[in-house]
């Protein structure tokens, strides 16, 4: 594994825990942890449980102990290291957004099929929420009919304190670009998941409220509100608005942003078809809920299912109904699918075709938004064969 | 009051009980009701307790013993009727949308310029929700701070059908848009009246799902999903998706629908500023959520406030705390605030210039549909002096 | 109608409306309004929309032009109008509790088997809250099969602080008893209408919380909290709790408490049944939420009906889908139900017994308290001629 | 551990992970697993990645490697086990409830007295759900004041079907009780938690609504609804439904079943004091509802605290704001705090006392039960030195 933070630990926790709960075919080694300073990996690597710690990922991808990088680091770096990787003969898990452009994406997918043997996903984990993966089969079983509509908004707040510092989140160097394609893609990702087909096209506004913050000391310095007196520059958006069609009709909205006051990790969808609706929000995300049109008006409502029934996605393996599970499990059940791929040899989804659409979906916002909204049509990626993913 | 279905009640509702719960300096008398059928306007004056029954609107303006005309017709013949009313002396409460084009909104505003005693009034009832004048004191109050964020949808589902009739409301020339002029409207206006300004521009995307539907034997024939062969064109949006700015900066959402599945009447909003946001949901109308962003983290949250204590705009001359009131009472509140109006002879809001600028956002929509999406700069409203409403 | 207060302002409402929205068989007049004070009383008939006003409840009764009576007074007062009114020839509805004691219950339930000509009902209103009605015709068609639980809470909040003062309802010899008869009647009695049979038994545990309160220097006296010097004693409970058994076995629980701190008028139920349960939120009046147990477990869920279909019990006569109703409206309904009545000359339900009945649970549960909580008996009630009610 | 069914994973999940997410003073060893079937055990143990396996609990607790006990086995044989392992000198964690009978829990906190180096816990761990101990700590800092009532509810339904076979928890020798041990004992263990005090004594109301079910063909048949024509006695209750007294003056109600069709693991509570109030719900455990009763009438609410910020209890080793956890947590939580105990030498809470004194409260139910719902005080625990806990 690459990169030790936030994404790093709940990555291990995946990767430490779906042996515990699911049958897996082939036993998980954490093997090795990289990062770049040899002590703090060192204690990353005790910490999460891993056996040993690497400075440079060039020596992890030279090891003939590991099998799979799972990449976690800032996007800057996300192309480099999977091509490396898959190029070395690993199998590769990335965090989304898979890249920082469609060039890199599209790099990447080309290594994908120049290495057929290699497993690669892209970590869009919440598809694997069973709430979310309930829905998809439901949709998929056409419980909905011909789809209408799909809003999505995954609302955050950090940043409404203009004196919170510019982190590399905030720099597009870094992440690419800001609220678009820290939250964006997974609302784009899950909008193209559940409807079963890639965008058509999209209609942009961006903005950035808080066109400077104060620059940290150091890159170590803690991330919380300061006085700093010097400020750089943002230059990524604060905020992502736009719509967009699919080829099926049905028509999308999304809003991605860090300043909506008290949302604090707020994705929320709901899908209207013809036959029935489906509503989800991350904050309570043991929960679907679903409108069957076809009951009789009189007793029809939208009907809270508790996704905790052993009849549910992943389910089976976990706890009696009603007693939930939590953010992290979603990374538990990436890591069993991947594992379950791996030894099938076949290739899971989100693949990184997928991970390429959704940067193409991100590019055609950006450049709506900087044409005056215009609608921009989103190519459909195609894989290293030209058929569409 | 010209007209007499679902909006003619509810009004009529409005008028006679607005004098038995509040205070009013004028007792509103239900003089007449106007509509073509002579019988079925008689059975409308004595069910919905008016006074006499007219045929022609032109004669209820002749009368000597009507001081405000009440316009619940169709939007077609609002600015005809409106303007005559106008010029004939008469104050005017009018139906929103104010009228179908611009142009006539335009006209309508003009009549008022003319006639400076007069009071005029657009029935964008939901600003007398309780709730909703609770959170535009607050944001007035600065309770928010710098706004950055409004979403807003309003959600209906009765056209999911296709084979649901070719009705008044599907076609251009009666309604002048669909889901738009219905919904749309009211969404403009509340964003506007909780913002405080009127919005800079747009970028928009409309659709029509199903063009053409069963033609209705005949006018009075019942609204239900029918069978019937003959089909005709539907020549306004199923729904429109649209994005904007404010002067201040604020970004904003708007999606209007007649397609969402189970979603009955589900206007929804939520207003995101640097110091706390609000939310607000017509399904349960005596509720004000606010999340206050002063407050420590560790016991910040949305708070549910229910909008039934005597400190609560309206809510002294009601029920007590707990009681909920329903959507009736935007019209019992509109009639005692525009009674007051005239009593006071001051213009009451909003004004017919209010509605000629939700009629400008809702044509710079139409354009911006037209012209793939491209955002639309909507120009303020001035009133008959020039000055911006 | 006697009393013009509170209930007596939301009477009136019922009473004015019922034959605007409804089609009745009679129109109901409202002929005169009675009370102590002559000035306040023709002030209330202005305002409430009343042609005359009395001050003794006598006079009324002795009217030629009047053919109902509509008690809106304290508890105390109930029996003795309520006889003389039906002995006079005059159809009575009265508040709720029917009456302070068994006794003047059975009085009363007297009253109405020697006048069998005359309609007399008890307010019990929240049986006519559509969700309600529609919980009630559900569980009467058997959705919800052999019924296991029912669990009621009516919890209020207005005598938190300790230095709101003694009103009417804090003394026995005025109100009978305090949270008790005024929240414990009404979920007595919705436990009844809903399972369909009266109570076999309860077992109850009472409290003051507050022994003594600031008295009030005039009845007039405003009732908001003060710092009155002179205190009296609370006669009454501030908080009644008990469980009780049905005949068919099923298992009730209730709680009725003005100490629920931000509760304003929380009356929650809960139906648990062997193929389904129902919960119902008065807060949330418009919605009942279903949850049927013969659905397949991955698809099941309580269902969130939103009570505004015209296939719903009084909305046919209301406003289109999504568009809510209030407190007031079960007062409208109650008008009028109690019309159709008496055209046709049918026993509405609640009827007296129906209020007798509550009473004696209401007795059995001051018993049982009084007795270390042992589980008391509730004899069923019986009409004038001995059949169960 | 000895026993390693349902509880026996989630307790494996709490000791694997606690020292990865915090930083622990001792290192949790998952040194040996306990279950009488030899290959079960060891597949178990691989399972849930416990070094070794053990087919008697008595030669675990010979072991010199092992250093603490963890309890996960029917009710039945807590007692002996945990007698045992604390005099041999092990730590003791035991599931809830302590034991079966109020002798048995005696007996243990006995053992505990006799070894005061060790530690023991009982798992009672909801009270380490964020928002449990977030409300714990703000009823102990006086945000609520005085408390007037605590009304709490745990719902299950998988026994609604009547042809639910007969397992062990189901027969009083294996089980103790029935719903009111299973789930009573966690509603009156939070209670004494959240109110800071044992409960005075309570009037309660049992019931069995099945009698006979059919008896399972094999110990280890699988737990779903039968056809089989054995049946057998159900000897515990079905529900349980009790009201109770604290000495500090605060009402409290509960209510425990296995029949409340579409609740799956509802523990649902509300706590009421003179300056504020206390919400919470097990199905969904991130959040914390807070009414505030000293902010302004018109701006007060029940506020939804999403317990996911740093500051909240636990929370700082766990995942950014919004991204919630799930019920496993509770059991880390446990794992850590116990860790911490023993590293400490410190008793934590809740203790063997706690225990017995929950079982109490259980025994008063039973009595007052079968006594016709007769109120029946509750004797206080007090710790070996007649302190009371």
């Amino acid at each position: 594994m690459v990169g030790y933070a936030f994404m790093g630990a709940v990555h291990s926790q995946g990767w430490r825990t779906a042996g515990r709960v699911f049958d897996l075919p082939l036993e998980p080694q954490l093997t090795a942890v990289c990062g770049r300073n040899r002590q703090a990996a060192r204690a990353a690597a005790d910490r999460l449980g891993w056996t040993s710690a690497e400075t440079d990922w060039r020596d992890l991808i030279r090891r003939d102990d590991i099998d799979l990088v799972d990449i976690c680091t800032p996007g800057e770096s996300h192309a480099e290291i999977a091509i490396a990787a898959l190029d070395a003969g690993k199998h590769v898990l990335c965090e989304k957004p898979l890249a920082n452009t469609v060039a890199e994406a599209e790099a990447m997918v080309a290594a994908t099929a120049r290495n057929p043997g290699r497993i690669a996903m892209v970590g869009f984990n919440y598809r694997r929420t069973p709430a979310l993966s309930l829905a998809q089969a439901m949709i998929g079983a056409g419980r909905l009919g011909t789809l209408r509509h799909i809003r999505l908004t995954y609302l955050q707040d950090w940043l409404v304190d203009p004196d919170f510092p510019l982190t590399w989140r905030l720099r597009r160097e870094t992440a690419g670009s800001g609220a678009l394609g820290d939250l964006g893609s997974h609302i784009v990702d899950l909008a193209q998941f559940l409807v079963g087909e890639p965008l058509a096209g999209v209609a942009a506004l961006t903005t950035t409220f808080v066109p400077e913050r104060p620059v940290l000391a150091g890159a170590s310095a803690k991330l919380t509100a300061s006085t700093g007196v010097d400020r750089g520059q943002v230059t990524v958006d604060d905020a992502a608005l736009f719509t967009g069609r699919f080829p099926c009709g049905a028509l999308a909205s999304f809003e991605a942003t860090r300043f909506a006051h008290g949302r604090k990790n707020a994705l929320r969808l709901e899908v209207n078809g013809e036959r029935g609706s489906l509503l989800f929000d991350l904050e309570r995300l043991n929960e679907l809920h679903f409108f069957d049109g076809t009951e009789p008006g009189a007793e029809a409502g939208f009907r809270r299912i508790l996704v905790t029934e052993p009849d549910h996605p992943y389910l089976a393996a976990w706890w009696p109904p009603g007693h939930g599970l939590g953010y992290e499990h979603t990374f538990i059940h990436q890591a069993r699918d991947l594992v379950q791929a791996v030894a099938d040899g076949t290739q899971p989804s989100p693949s990184f075709t997928d991970g390429l659409q959704v940067q193409r979906v991100l590019a055609a916002v950006e450049e709506s938004a900087s044409k005056d909204s215009v609608y921009t049509p989103v190519s459909p990626s195609t894989d290293g064969e030209g058929r569409a993913s």
